[in-house]
């Protein structure tokens, strides 16, 4: 039975207070790149302007899974960023209209239900081009005056490399007095300057942060293994917060401290990667064993994985999202099916134990991340944080390879 | 530049006639399955009535992706498939409401633009339950009347395992006067009965269809090879028609005579398997090359897949389709990624070589499908046709395992 | 309990004609190679002269896996052959002292135990390089006569890939008056000029052979297909022989025509394709199900493949072989091990159901075959026999690459 | 040119010294088990007084190999370990001749050229059943008193999992004046007790031995991590040693603390996990570049694999074993193959770049170790040191499992 629960009409911090699980959403940017709305490599969200009705309809189709918390699509929509990918922006759509549509969508839809609103931030190209701390925050702050206009039920500072800029992020949200929840996309290896998760997510909390974790980058696995030194690192320091983890939903076994960028499959080959609904439920399972209660999913996530985390936790929450209507637990409206041995596989222990072959015999299960990482010169570059400038890129590049 | 031809006010013969390429759609049951619209395994269409607004969104993607042709939700959407399968429809969203609302939906997204709207029946219960060729047809005839009364611009009979019963479907679609498109889930091994490709081909077009070939079960180059052994079979029979295919978009190599359904990862662990948009340019340029003018998808064909079929075929056709202005041929949007080794993707040969890996070194690379096909007794009872009703699955099931 | 049979005393054909199961020998190039005693590229045998310890070991390792037949390491020992790879071969190596020594060494070991001594002949240059019938068959003619001079127990025609090369060697070897067998290395597609399986067989009968069968090549299941085509091909043609299979012990499914040589493993990178002990014993029940009573290996087989065939085969042959005192069936010795886990290994279903892992992520499980046979000149080039000489090497390889 | 080395007369530590490449021999029981001589379970060296032919064969092949040190044939050949596997071996080979005939066949085939003869002791069951130190040093000392009878040139103690029967075994050793090696089959995690590399190296050291390293259980790269880190803990503690690896000759990324015996497929179904003579050269270039000049193999090398140390080393060394007749280095004598693209083999960029395939599609790439290491409880067991007793087996089993 669907039964949506009348409790979620709090605050982000009392339902996490209260013990409830809140289950985010998935990643946009990969979804509407596959539906034909975002340009990869900018991976910017000018369609909440050009095509409101393709975000809408993704929002719709999370919330019916059982998100409920809707981001903003503002990521990559910090004025920098906009126009530093100008050529695919049209001059008339500003930073401030981008902005805008996205919290209007978001509300639009997630009143259709009883979800959050989030407004997000992300990385910005002027930290990674050493503009100072004062140019940085101000990027910020002129998306966290849109969201205090359309009122925001909370903020989120994600997709952060480096904790030094998602420092300068929580401290510009926190000036809002809204709940902040902020998240890397990092791995175990720690942040690209060397700092390892524990003291990320110390210095996050101590910035003003009440929710840290991770985001993007790695796979479930991966993840959540980040935000179990996260929690370490917390305990150790005495320092209480809520733990949150947006993985990616591609297995990436295989890849170095940079996550999935460097995997020579990124990003248009990466579908041999793509998790199934039953691993999202057994992440799900150890995230929420983990003590995480901020669950949700970033690039490579669709509607039916968040539907997973819903359907694995549905027994702690008491009920099943909308979209569990169209959707047997462990496949169990295989029963109908007219051959017996479809018929066989109604059952999680088949799904549980099914170890699912690519249908690409000549292709390995893993491969070596590309990277100049490799080098120790390279490596002292990427330390002064990465280039921008086309110029930059060439000269690099030509030295490099 | 993006640059919609002028010529797409014709009907599918004249377009096909004067040697145009025409685009298909892809399958609808699987994407919105995962969008949570559609449960797997009755895999009903009562979206149409239920969640118009996500039906529609799906055309639309589809059609920005460049398909020339948007088929009505109309897939099992016959009132012996729909009862049968009635306690997931309620009983006032009747045979007749869901066939009309498709077709609503598929014209006002065609009008958006300037593509064809098909009307589609396929393969019945009634027939699989061994009915009278006058119940089986007149199935056929209840969703024509709704075609006919909304106007579609042609028809197409698909899905079909059986030609006999496809030739059926033909002969009544064809009382209608429109164009009639006819395909058939089959293999080379060709359909249940044991008729070879060619003379389905033979079949079906004798019947009356003006085009043929083959859609679902099967992947892109299984699914070519049995177009090119139709092909061969209507030259051997000096007959003409044009030439159709809509394969899956997942590898399958290992599937036996019943295609993918077979496969122990069908439906809900075929994620390894989906193929890139690589893959599809290869599709795209194989299915040309061999003559195929109607070239689409089925199950597992998301927007992007579609559209790498339009940028495959730009050169012959001269434009791009509208969601091309949010992807770079081959991947050269790459070029403007901040890191060096990413831009170096940004290239043809990249991405035509890579072989992509799984992130599952712990799974194979092909499967053995189930299927009690492997005794004698199972292929016989299959041959008689396969059994429907709950009883007689009970009894075939526990006379087989 | 081990215990030799005293039946062994007979003639090869005697043994078959009476329903008796034979067992052959393993490849000796590659065993030797990888023991530092033959050439890879050359694969010429003149270790029977130069370390003669060496292959009388190996003959003894298979004599006591429980080969019936030693065959004579004279593989590719022919005059032209020899002279050919000259700067291999000392001058004072004869060729007539190499087929000498070997049937010695042979005798030698046959005496230790009750094997039957084949001498052999295989493939020559001179044919390859389009000799004259007579050129070809006085080839074969030389080593006959060391056969016939150290007084063979039966003669084989082994490595054919044209089946008029395999029926003039079988014609001359049958001026012996010994019974004749003749393999070739072809797979279901038949001999290098198209010659399919089946009709290569009734040549080689119709020219004299009483056994006929393949060797070499390609993996125990391809290779049983192509025997199964001989059968077929002498059944169609009313003529009777026995059957015999001498596959590789290596899996190549995805090898092309002409076998194993063109897979980029060839020959250094092929071990993660090396056949396990109960790969075999399969091969060993499905040869003898299949009606073949002569059953060996070729390239890979070590003496513990052709003491699987012994094992699988001993309930109908009433013992086992020497060796199997070192070795419990289906892994029984196993419970004796300190490790209760691995205690639980020590059963048939374990190993007979285990998909064993390559401990390689990083690799495809199938190639792509290289060669040149793609173009259609090459084609033409290859049916007009392939080139030897450096010269015409040279030539041809620059034409086509 | 091959050009053995006049300077080989001296011993072991003469050589090392002197800053020479030692190489050492392949492991006995895999080899001799697939040659039908050695039971698979107990591996216990009955063979030398059985089969000494079997035995010496081998010994001449790493000889001729490359290998300066012939290991005795002695391993599990403490009296408790033949008495525990004594339904294998018969009254009549005591424990006195198994070793006794080992020194002599590796004496005799070592002065064939110039090698040393190194007697080797390995882990007792006496200790893994909590016997007295007194105990199990009484068991070293009885094959001590055959190596000194014999007077081999040096001592190994080799095959430990636990440093305190290591140590033990260093020390009984040391007793005879004669220089003492001692590796231990452990992995970066240490011994079987939690002592981690680095320390085991100090205390082997402290106890006496001249050089130490790792044999078996793991894979090469594996293998020299763990070196790697027993050179840490030597030169933390200021101590001087040779260094020295002995690795498995199978791919193993996937196993756990206790290496490859854990993995499905030991002992029968390792075939896929052969490395490649290539895989050696780098290995062999790594342990080289690490520092370690006692470079040799364990299970599953062939002689192939020790030539492969050999040519790889041979420009440092200045000379080419002698098997290397029968070797062009890096496939360079496929230049005289007749199909010009396996022709185009015979480079290093080739074989040093080539991702073998395993032709088994149904099979995964890595696998999950089997154990009972993942409970708490059984860990306490373990580090209790390990039942031998089949009645201790069997309530262990029947408690665990």
């Amino acid at each position: 039975v669907v039964n949506l629960s009348s409790c979620f009409l709090q605050g982000i911090l009392e339902r996490l207070d209260a013990g409830e699980i809140v289950i985010g959403d998935g990643g946009f940017v990969f979804a509407l790149e596959k539906r034909g709305y975002v340009k990869a490599g900018p991976w910017t969200p000018e369609a909440t302007v050009e095509h409101p009705e393709a975000v809408r309809q993704l929002h719709r189709e999370f919330l019916r899974a059982g998100s409920n918390v809707l981001q903003t699509f503002t990521f990559y929509a910090s004025e920098d960023k906009l126009e530093n990918r100008g050529n695919y922006v049209a001059e008339k759509i500003s930073c401030q209209k981008v902005n805008e549509a996205a919290c209007d969508i978001a509300r639009e839809v997630a009143n259709e239900g009883d979800a959050l609103v989030a407004g997000g931030v992300s990385q910005t190209p002027s930290y990674l081009s050493c503009k100072d701390k004062a140019v940085v925050k101000a990027a910020f702050r002129k998306q966290l005056d849109v969201f205090m206009k359309k009122n925001v039920d909370f903020l989120i500072a994600e997709y952060f490399e480096h904790v030094e800029e998602a420092v300068w992020a929580v401290e510009v949200l926190k000036e809002s007095g809204k709940p902040v929840a902020a998240t890397m996309c990092i791995g175990p290896e720690g942040d690209m300057h060397g700092v390892p998760p524990g003291q990320c997510a110390v210095q996050l909390v101590k910035a003003g942060a009440s929710i840290v974790g991770v985001n993007c980058h790695f796979d479930p696995d991966t993840s959540l293994e980040t935000v179990r030194l996260m929690k370490e690192g917390l305990q150790a320091a005495k320092l209480k917060a809520h733990l949150m983890s947006q993985p990616l939903a591609f297995h990436t076994p295989d890849c170095g401290k940079q996550g999935f960028i460097d995997l020579p499959e990124f990003p248009f080959a990466l579908e041999p990667r793509i998790v199934t609904r039953w691993d999202i439920q057994k992440y799900a399972r150890k995230a929420y064993d983990l003590g995480i209660r901020f669950i949700g999913g970033c690039c490579g996530f669709e509607p039916y994985h968040v539907r997973a985390i819903a359907e694995e936790l549905a027994p702690e929450r008491g009920f099943l999202p909308e979209a569990s209507e169209k959707h047997g637990s462990w496949g169990d409206n295989l029963s109908m099916h007219t051959k017996p041995w479809v018929r066989a596989r109604a059952r999680k222990e088949y799904w549980e134990n099914l170890k699912p072959a690519s249908g690409r015999p000549y292709c390995p299960s893993m491969s070596k991340p590309d990277g100049w990482g490799v080098t120790k010169g390279a490596k002292e570059l990427m330390q002064q944080k990465e280039a921008t400038s086309e110029q930059q890129l060439k000269e690099l590049f030509q030295k490099k390879f």
